[in-house]
């Protein structure tokens, strides 16, 4: 059915930098995006960790035009589409695909929690069939702690029944190994693709079957998180694991979103890259020198 | 500042009628607008009740113009306008204001959950700041079990001190009486406005000086809601109150828009209005039934 081949690896949720207006800096988003591509991680943008929700329709969909015509390649890119209503999803949905990308992130509606199975069924197969293109390429997106609305293997079951050129995998950010293991188990062996959404499963899930990563700390560590992917099935992977994990930690100790911006205002030398849009904010200057200090220990820097 | 009197009373997040294909019905909308208005009630279009964040952006825009060039009193409205992003709040909210509506119902950013006071403070400051009317009265809507994002009275306080002839008053729907009386002995002295989620505490907050309720099922017993907050101060009053608490009842004893929705159809006779918006549905027609066998048992048809 499908026209390119799948993603597999390791993805970022790219950060977005805002100028002082709170605008997106397309030159320092542009420039990040490359240097990941170049560091063999793909461009989840407008993800979780990319501050999606701060991010006006209109304003995602002006920054994926400039990347594309910036030429960075589409089939490297996963954006986030999902909306509460069926109508936004579609017109985002849309939006990417005549842009040359297939592979879309697709958050449940995610506003009214008594959603069931059946309702969620519904939005989901609405939304597939109003896009109609033989095309897309969906990967579901759990992220309970944030929706309240967990997709259960019930519910990706049937999806993958109905649709089964399209429901092409999910990311799982439920932090619940569990239940990713439970989803490569049921799942994996029909070509459905199961991101991590931490590098910190990512030696499990691969042995299980899994396709890599969507993680938010690939937008600081690509490499280290890369090179754990590529020693899957070799005697390197535990130790590449491990040294992922230990960035991870210092990263997560901290609200992360501010904590990768403040160690990528340094990489990049621009402090635009500390700011983050309402409701969320940077990290204090104690938070900041506390996770210096660690990164320094740890020898990441 | 303002230029126009401040709406008090009893409004309802007017549910949303919907075609087989999803589109909004605009002449069932209108229609159940008129009469809404006609039995003394006001018009939150675009609430929690109204499936809002089901709808698109655009269809809200384009009925709010249908609605006000129908002749439907600007004055009469709160329309929901609160989105995650900031520039989607400002955008709405200026649409309405442009289209003679000061008065607007605004979330909270709903999808960080790690939002804090100084988070807050900031996304609704540079949404005011960004609107920048002399007109706008804006309503905060406080409705954590579906955002997860309480709006504390520090919070308030704030927001208060800093825009005092914007921010106009809370809608509580918390259900949780203890923090509406906490709002109203805090600010109530104040010319804040605050207006309950529900009938069942009208009379209490009518009599700590609350300015009434914005109910969902205002929108199926309008007369009788209203009936109650025009006795506050009168032996009627806990009499009123009493009949309304027994039609809420019956009708929360179920999926609330689903079982409005079936109760308008009958009224309306029109099918249509049983339709609901994925990822929500209609009742079952078990639940229907025993929905219309408590009705008749209170005598409300």
């Amino acid at each position: 059915m499908s026209s390119s081949p799948r993603i597999r690896g390791v993805l970022a949720p790219v950060v977005t930098p805002f100028r002082s207006d709170l605008s997106i800096d397309m030159e320092l988003f542009a420039t990040h995006c490359r240097r990941l591509l170049e560091d063999g991680v793909g461009l989840a943008v407008f993800g979780t960790n990319s501050e999606a929700t701060s991010v006006s329709m209109r304003e995602r969909m002006d920054a994926i035009d400039a990347l594309r015509s910036a030429g960075l390649p589409g089939g490297r890119m996963m954006p986030g589409v999902g909306y509460c209503s069926i109508a936004e999803t579609v017109e985002m949905t849309r939006f990417v695909l005549d842009h040359g990308i297939e592979s879309v992130l697709m958050l449940p509606p995610y506003f009214y929690k008594e959603a069931d199975e059946d309702g969620l069924f519904a939005h989901f197969s609405t939304v597939i069939e109003r896009v109609g293109s033989a095309d897309l390429k969906v990967y579901l997106y759990n992220i309970p702690q944030y929706t309240q609305v967990p997709l259960t293997p019930a519910l990706v079951g049937r999806l993958l029944e109905a649709y089964p050129g399209t429901v092409a995998g999910l990311k799982d950010s439920s932090g619940d190994w569990a239940n990713t293991k439970a989803l490569l188990d049921r799942f994996g062996a029909s070509g459905f693709d199961v991101f991590t959404g931490s590098e910190v499963f990512l030696s499990n899930a691969l042995k299980l079957g899994g396709a890599g990563c969507i993680s938010a700390t690939a937008n600081v560590n690509p490499r280290g998180i890369r090179s754990a992917y590529d020693a899957r099935g070799t005697w390197q992977m535990e130790e590449a694991q491990a040294r992922a994990d230990r960035v991870r930690q210092a990263f997560q100790s901290r609200p992360l979103i501010a904590a990768m911006k403040h160690y990528l205002a340094s990489r990049y030398q621009s402090s635009d890259w500390r700011r983050l849009r309402p409701p969320l904010s940077g990290l204090s200057s104690q938070q900041a020198s506390v996770l210096d200090a660690e990164l320094s220990e740890i020898g990441f820097e």
